[in-house]
């Protein structure tokens, strides 16, 4: 298997976007491009989840090649939920470590403001099981506020804990000029004083609107090559050293223990096997924030801490940039923004950035591998990939 | 690059299924791990165009996995306008020539019925250009129109010509128990006798009925495999031998020939390189007809005709299961029908089948070589492989 480098980002702001899906996608890839140096590539993989349903756009790939004039160079778009970014990651990797293609666009998109927010939730809800979920009328705010509770009495996580999460990801994110949430938050803000409860309403009891991940336009790109390439761009050589993929039962109460995420455990373990590295060794980290409790589990379930003690981990700062195991620096989903075939493309901007010391403010000092977990459907499809930075 | 050998082959029917989507993909999967003798695979790669626009369901790779029990093996949908079947083998192809995976189950399925026709049109035309072609209106049929009209003049085809085919290829799959159609038609009773025009009216002047393939429900599967997997499964050795991809202009306006199908021809040039054979070495071929006269144009852009002369050879019969070069002993789109994802999947089970020699009365004697040709957009992303029987 050839190895794979990763020599150019690139990435919107994230917020809400007035042009086309297909130029959102265009403008990130522009800028990857740009910063490796490279006019042209062998193949694009394009993640996007809502193009046709909420954009009327099919087949986005092709657009993607068209209106970057990188045609007649083969295109593909991969839909896998909230996963979709990180699938095509995978998906380039192996068209890299193949042999098949020397240089691969990886560009991530989403244009979800289009439609209302009613709207943004149904679509998003079209993940859950068909018949066992989703005609019932769960969405993913719902899921996660009954996976909430169960953490809540299981492992003793309290509403502070979850705000807590959302205080840290919300400040890193006033340091991410690219992030959608530029608002400064605090405990006292939405929990502790009398305003709190209603700066901070119930979106889903115990889940509270500073819990949610913002719905956001955006677009993410990456170009992967192989280490000819890379070794001749002269680009920082960010190595795409692990990924694993893990799936789940669809519907989550078929689960044998509902707070296990077993996707997230087992594509750790492939991740790390890969890779010939222990969570130990990873300096960042990039989890997959769309609720506040998912990064505290996530935390726990990629090894960094024990099952069961990621709140005690919070609670003592080592989550923090300048903490044991800083996660989501970017800001996350939570701070930065959620648009989803975008978001597993932009967690590894994130981590590439932070390989390169090129993350200014928000820089993890001398951080050497990186971990990016992109959790899809309501943990039953999950890809975690690792990173190292040679040289 | 290691080799891959498809071990395993499914299908459903293609008509109109009353069953969820999921289970669609799921049937034709069932038939191709028995038919490779598999409980479990590595990876899934499903193909799919329409199921969060038409069905209400995103991530439904996620959802195959769990209908198969094939949890926690790591799985994603990929989405490439009619092009998503070959596609997803493309990416089965990579998965296995890297290493990464060892099995994949490659699932194509699509349930279009399940909304109405002039839905199903306009679904299918969110494929077009979103600012220059999708927003005035235009249909899949309007655009096939438009360029059979400018064949016609150009090259002297004839609404004779297109009837041929489309006798040709539903004839066929009289000799297909899963094709869509069986009904036996003759160039009398669609256009030379009274009743013909009645019978046969028009669609989009020049194209009429008889020239367009039906709207169809369906699932086909893969089985793909390494070496040593494939060699100890027993199976019929058949080989990925080449896999080209090119894309074109995403409008086709703005393409200096609209006639010249370009990414055909690129793709079928790559596909030939890399299997290290010519036109001339292919026994039998499914192309993407699903108006009349792309099967006229593919036939000469992959090379088994001279440009402009694939009419002459259909004249003379040299397109027929006991021809020099068989076209869609299957039934092609125009037969067999066209569930959109499902369809490049198909058309592949089609090529094993024949290449194993268990094609019964339509099978092409001593099929050595087979290609297929899989269209996606209006000729904007196309994919050519070939295939090859061993031992």
């Amino acid at each position: 298997m050839r190895e794979v480098y990763i020599i150019g980002i690139g990435i919107t702001t994230f917020t809400r976007l007035e042009y086309p899906l297909s130029e959102i996608a265009a403008y990130a890839s522009m800028g990857a491009l740009k910063d490796a140096g490279l006019t042209d590539v062998d193949y694009l993989v394009v993640a996007n989840m809502g193009s046709a349903r909420i954009n009327s756009q099919s087949a986005l790939a092709s657009a993607v090649a068209d209106t970057l004039s990188l045609t007649p160079a083969g295109a593909v778009r991969v839909e896998n939920g909230p996963a979709s970014g990180a699938s095509a990651i995978k998906e380039g990797f192996m068209a890299v470590a193949s042999g098949m293609h020397d240089t691969v666009l990886v560009a991530g998109a989403e244009r979800m403001r289009e439609v209302n927010s009613l709207e943004a939730t149904d679509f998003v809800a079209t993940l859950t099981h068909p018949m066992a979920e989703y005609i019932y009328g769960v969405t993913l705010p719902g899921h996660a506020a009954m996976f909430t509770r169960l953490y809540m009495e299981k492992y003793g996580v309290t509403e502070r804990h979850l705000a807590m999460v959302g205080v840290k990801n919300q400040n890193n994110a006033m340091l991410n000029k690219d992030a959608h949430l530029h608002q400064p938050i605090s405990l006292e803000g939405i929990l502790d004083s009398p305003e709190a409860m209603t700066n901070n309403p119930w979106v889903a009891e115990p889940i509270r609107f500073f819990d949610c991940c913002p719905v956001s336009d955006g677009g993410a790109a990456l170009i992967l090559a192989s280490k000819e390439v890379a070794e001749a761009s002269g680009r920082p050589m960010i190595r795409i050293s692990g990924i694993g993929q893990a799936t789940d039962t669809l519907a989550v109460h078929e689960r044998e223990e509902p707070t296990d995420l077993m996707a997230v455990r087992r594509a750790a373990e492939q991740a790390y096997a890969m890779a010939g590295i222990k969570p130990k060794d990873i300096d960042v980290a990039e989890l997959h924030d769309a609720f506040t409790i998912l990064e505290i589990v996530e935390s726990e379930e990629v090894g960094f801490f024990e099952k069961g003690k990621g709140h005690i981990a919070l609670e003592k700062g080592e989550t923090e940039i300048g903490g044991k195991m800083p996660i989501n620096p970017s800001g996350g989903l939570k701070g930065k923004g959620h648009p989803v075939g975008a978001t597993g493309v932009a967690q590894v901007h994130e981590i590439v950035m932070q390989l390169r010391g090129d993350a200014g403010e928000r820089q993890v000092k001398g951080a050497k591998n990186g971990l990016a977990c992109n959790f899809g459907g309501f943990g039953n499809n999950v890809i975690v990939s690792t990173y190292t930075r040679e040289g």
